[in-house]
């Protein structure tokens, strides 16, 4: 993995407290104040245009080595601004890359100079997932784990499932009764996951699943672990590259669980202090109103503090109703000067 | 579009008897005897290493002028070895780029020393249909028509609709009682498609939808249209282009109505003619045991006729019991050294 780059050093911090171990412990959670860990680099330099036409490049490359192999993704194509996982631990099915389409008949529909959107569903298990997942399952194999697992029934079970099948690795995901959407649960069956149904919501498969990571060696893929934001990052940076570096006014996300949007966020705040970018694009998130407990969070507490609420939505990617990412997507927010919508 | 190199001429010709009309007619089928066109050229000349270069140059495209859309597509990236399309016609989903993905575990439980999948999933609606279908609509959309219209309950009516709406035209499905696939359905309806179901079974559809073409300015967009199969070929060019133009001892593909095993096999032939490869590999068709007629017609009647079946299989993308491509696969066949197999 050389580069004519200096590889950015990148360490764990708490959001909460700011504390900065040396690892995160299995459950992903500050043992300090329980609080959610992020990367940060305190070197992030670069020279804008040989990263540019660096990542460029590779988006080019047909060998069949394994670094060929990554140049190919989308989402190591841009390691230079992930955390460093050495390549003989990179668990890649080449997602990213996904198309940014032009909307010339909804941008008069809708009244605005110019709308595009970009096709996340093009990944090799049909969802954005994919980009966070492929950094993740790669983490856990550096570490050294045989069993990854999940708290999932949708597109992060089929995703960690798949990368798990890639990379020789067991996969477990527990799902709640009722509710199941059969479609996604039946590629994490395909990819061999080891899939448990607990009499308990989704909230309960999600305490037996901590305390499983505390207790086995099981490695935590939901959205907790930071690996998955690094991961998710890349849709950002590759949107910008498609956009030749031109930032647009205002980006525009779904959120649910709010890791996406914390993903995207970040990796506009790093490309903006790199100079990659020279002005920041608004970041803004639509919930739906059967499951908005972040929207009520900014508008009826001004971002105090997150109400959890009953999700009920029939957009089942996005009903949750305990984002563990929400402080994050609030910094975002407020960074960025976005907004937060509900929508029936 | 302007390249480096001549651009081919194709011009059609019936498969059956030979006929080179200047059009083929609204149902594809030849005047004279019934069968099917395909294109040839008779000036299959290139400088292989040029092409190969410019192909690739395209691959990393990243404006956002239509030129530059079309050269992130993985079937127009290659439209030097395709017939001619004004690029004001072309319709495209960024579809093609699928990954080729190395399976050595898939290997060593097989016995071969290497072993790959190309996921043509990773299309803009989820299958490998698009690489023709974007080819085809575009056609439509150069000989004016408003609308385009096929019978199929699956991948091609997904695809179809989605490329009709992007090309601001409409689609009409017909579907047969019964047998449908619902998750895929739902696509061409949410794309807009307007979709009958008939008191019939398939061929009952595609003997209305023949006579509809012929009445009314509808295009059809079933696999009996050369220009799906020319769009297929890119398959195999990527292929190609991903082994770094070293052809694999065999290519093995799954066999419904015949046509994209033609196509790839129309692709090899090409290739190997302007010397893009230096040998042919074998390709070989793979039929479901409850919808065999192409395996029966090559090792009951030694490929002289094919007695369409009742076709049953779980696989529904190759339950067909009439194959309208199954000449041109028996030639590819012939001319590759290949097999056909069934398997439960």
């Amino acid at each position: 993995m050389k580069t004519d780059q200096a590889e950015l050093t990148f360490r764990l911090r708490c959001i909460g407290c700011g504390a900065s171990p040396g690892s995160a412990g299995q459950n992903f959670r500050c043992a300090d104040c329980g609080d959610l860990f992020e990367f940060v680099s305190s070197d992030l330099t670069c020279d804008p245009s040989e990263l540019r036409a660096l990542w460029l490049r590779r988006r080019a490359s047909i060998g069949k080595t394994t670094t060929d192999a990554l140049d190919q993704s989308g989402v190591w194509r841009f390691r230079e601004l992930l955390p460093h996982i050495p390549e003989e631990h990179a668990i890649s099915l080449r997602e990213g890359n996904t198309p940014l389409y032009h909307l010339h008949r909804c941008a008069r529909a809708t009244g605005v100079a110019n709308l595009y959107a970009k096709h996340q569903g093009m990944n090799p298990t049909a969802s954005f997932k994919d980009t966070g997942m492929t950094f993740a399952v790669s983490s856990a194999h550096q570490a050294g784990f045989r069993w990854v697992a999940c708290a999932s029934t949708g597109n992060t079970s089929a995703s960690m499932a798949a990368y798990a099948a890639r990379g020789n690795m067991h996969s477990l995901v527990l799902i709640p009764e009722g509710k199941i959407s059969w479609g996604k649960l039946s590629q994490s069956l395909d990819y061999g996951a080891l899939t448990c149904q607990l009499r308990t919501d989704f909230d309960g498969c999600v305490r037996i699943l901590s305390e499983l990571v505390r207790q086995k060696p099981v490695y935590l893929l939901n959205s907790v672990n930071p690996y998955r934001i690094e991961g998710q990052k890349t849709a950002a940076i590759e949107l910008l590259e498609q956009l030749n570096w031109e930032a647009p006014d205002h980006i525009i996300v779904p959120g649910g669980n709010l890791g996406n949007s914390s993903a995207i966020g970040k990796a506009l705040l790093e490309m903006l202090e790199l100079k990659l970018i020279s002005r920041l694009p608004k970041l803004s998130i639509i919930q739906a109103q059967g499951a908005n407990p972040f929207y009520r969070s900014v508008h009826e507490f001004g971002g105090a503090k997150l109400e959890p609420t009953t999700a009920d939505t029939l957009a089942t990617a996005i009903r949750i109703g305990n984002p563990a990412s929400w402080k994050k997507a609030l910094r975002v927010l407020r960074e960025t000067g976005g907004e937060v919508e509900q929508v029936t």
